[in-house]
């Protein structure tokens, strides 16, 4: 048996809701939705925003997209021309990556620590990434792999350098959710006075573990923006019919279905960062949000000890599938120590991966080569 | 009342199948699937091309897309460096023109005319657009706007030339089992000679009425094609899984649904041409497929005519929506006089949405201005 911690798969139920509105589909003809996504999901994601995370937006701000996925990939093709670049934070959602090669943009990386919690590095580190070719910065928070929250702080602190530079601040918020420790999450829309320059990516996929449904979601209220990415949506025509119909149906599911989610996850992390403190040498920076974590290794190459624990190690007859976490870094060398866990099994599954782990790592210490 | 004759949102039902399965989904988390599509679906395609399509693929060969459209912008960025050339007669598919910004391709058009029934125009004129930039030819067959369907000479003609300039080959056949008056399709994937330089495009959308679906095909025997995609592919983590599910029963249809429909889309175009045949100044080509065709009106622009039938005319309280042809010329100037038509309404409405036209162009020409 393989545990696999190196995909964000949660083996959390859809809501209830989603699944009943697939199995009573009402149409005869899965034709052609809306381009910018069906007006009724879209009123259901601005009462969502309005009512449960506080912001103010209206339909027109709202544009429903295949995925979280193509917002992203969407918002660097509206903002950038070939060439341009956007800064990030690494370690970064790898497939950021992608989106920006798709977009010919060229990815600037500031590094985050292990030790400081993956907090943003200091203001003037960014700042002087910053170039006559920087549109925008990227963020995502809670944040895939490090599981930091951006403080409203840090976002404020932000939001005014990109006026300054006249630039763009793109949040990934789509793991919103799952704040732990009592944490309340600030949205990048609640500044109004930036409006202007801010795009929020969002998506079913985590909230409602409904992943395969692609199903995201845009939020500007600049029209300009909006107005491009527009036309790139008309281009692919329309999202996903059928699930959009589901994801309607997702957003009335009742407010516990996310409570009790996030207070699994909670459990789950309060769990693992407690057994991983436990293996000799592992290092983790305590997430306070979304499902992942960086933990540092006792071992020089972590793509090596990965393999090896597919490959040629096991315990009881079961392994774990770790992420390397080099990948997630957008410079050359850093996280060659470090994986990501995804802790989306449950507590009982997460204890024998643990324990499966150390015990790898001992037989990976002691192996002959 | 409007008539739409300006989308290609057909008005058949998606196969009972197809919707029974979405009713019976069986799963309670609509989960990730593969970047590469569902397997069983990907060897549904594969038992498919065998059967129906008589040529032999493999379901290595075979990636699911989101959509048609997908699989368009993919090969695009597959095939392409920025500021490469891609050639494709006009008039064509307007999104192509969107996918090739999105890849930062420049596309290169050769007009196809529709006194020759919108055939390939001579090969001397294909071949002197060809530079050094040149990654392959695109063309759309059945093809959506013309009708025309490009035949097995044409076809194999350009496929020779492709291999001596040592381009591409590109050919979007979702509208492949919508071929009139007892004409067979040959699909680009029979000349194996030329497999490793040609890219077939396929889609749920037309063949079973799910345009909503967003599950599209792409296939080629050629390995670096496949794999460039498949990184594509696996950025945007997958296509929608309900849909997938939905198509994968929808192949499993009995071979009459597509017979049926085809039967259907062929009686609307007898009439259609036959309408259009009887109303002054008139012209269009006899389409042999899809449910398209590019009809020369009487005025001098057909936008203009377009907005004069929806602001300031109606007959018996109806008027009829067209879509303008200029969008569908890459050169200037071309198809101002031109409307496509999708013939995707029942003969009876078909039949009043021509009355309709035939008097809105008499108003028309009438008017004092």
């Amino acid at each position: 048996k393989v545990y696999h911690l190196n995909i964000g798969q949660p083996d959390i139920k859809s809501p209830k809701e989603a699944l009943d509105a697939i199995h009573s589909y009402p149409n005869d003809i899965i034709a052609y939705g809306e381009s910018d996504g069906d007006l009724a999901l879209r009123n259901a994601v601005v009462k969502y925003y309005n009512e449960s995370v506080g912001v103010d937006v209206s339909v027109n701000d709202v544009l429903i997209t295949t995925g979280g996925s193509e917002a992203i990939l969407f918002s660097l093709m509206a903002l950038c021309d070939p060439g341009d670049e956007v800064i990030v934070p690494e370690p970064y959602y790898t497939n950021v990556h992608s989106f920006a090669r798709m977009a010919n943009v060229t990815i600037v990386s500031v590094t985050s620590l292990l030790e400081d919690n993956f907090a943003l590095p200091p203001l003037s580190m960014i700042e002087e990434r910053i170039t006559s070719k920087t549109r925008a910065i990227m963020l995502n928070s809670p944040n895939n792999p490090t599981g930091h929250i951006y403080s409203p702080k840090e976002l404020e602190t932000i939001l005014r350098m990109c006026k300054e530079h006249d630039i763009f601040l793109i949040v990934d918020e789509v793991y919103r959710e799952f704040c732990y420790d009592g944490l309340n999450f600030t949205s990048v829309l609640k500044y109004k006075d930036y409006s202007d320059r801010v795009i929020c990516i969002d998506s079913v996929s985590k909230r409602f573990s409904m992943c395969g449904a692609r199903v995201g979601v845009l939020i500007s209220r600049n029209r300009n923006v909006i107005r491009e990415t527009l036309k790139l949506s008309q281009a692919r025509l329309c999202s996903p019919t059928v699930e959009q119909y589901a994801s309607l149906a997702a957003f009335g599911a009742p407010a516990d279905y996310i409570e009790n989610v996030k207070r699994e996850y909670e459990k789950r992390r309060d769990f693992i960062v407690k057994a991983l403190a436990k293996i000799p040498g592992v290092k983790c920076a305590r997430p306070n949000g979304a499902f992942y974590l960086i933990a540092q290794l006792p071992v020089e190459d972590a793509e090596d000890f990965a393999i090896f624990m597919l490959r040629d190690f096991n315990y009881k007859g079961e392994t774990v599938m770790l992420a390397p976490a080099e990948g997630f870094y957008e410079s050359k060398d850093l996280g060659r120590d470090q994986v990501r866990i995804a802790y989306v099994l449950n507590t009982e599954d997460l204890e024998k991966a643990c324990n499966c782990l150390a015990e790898g790592l001992k037989a990976y210490g002691q192996r002959t080569l």
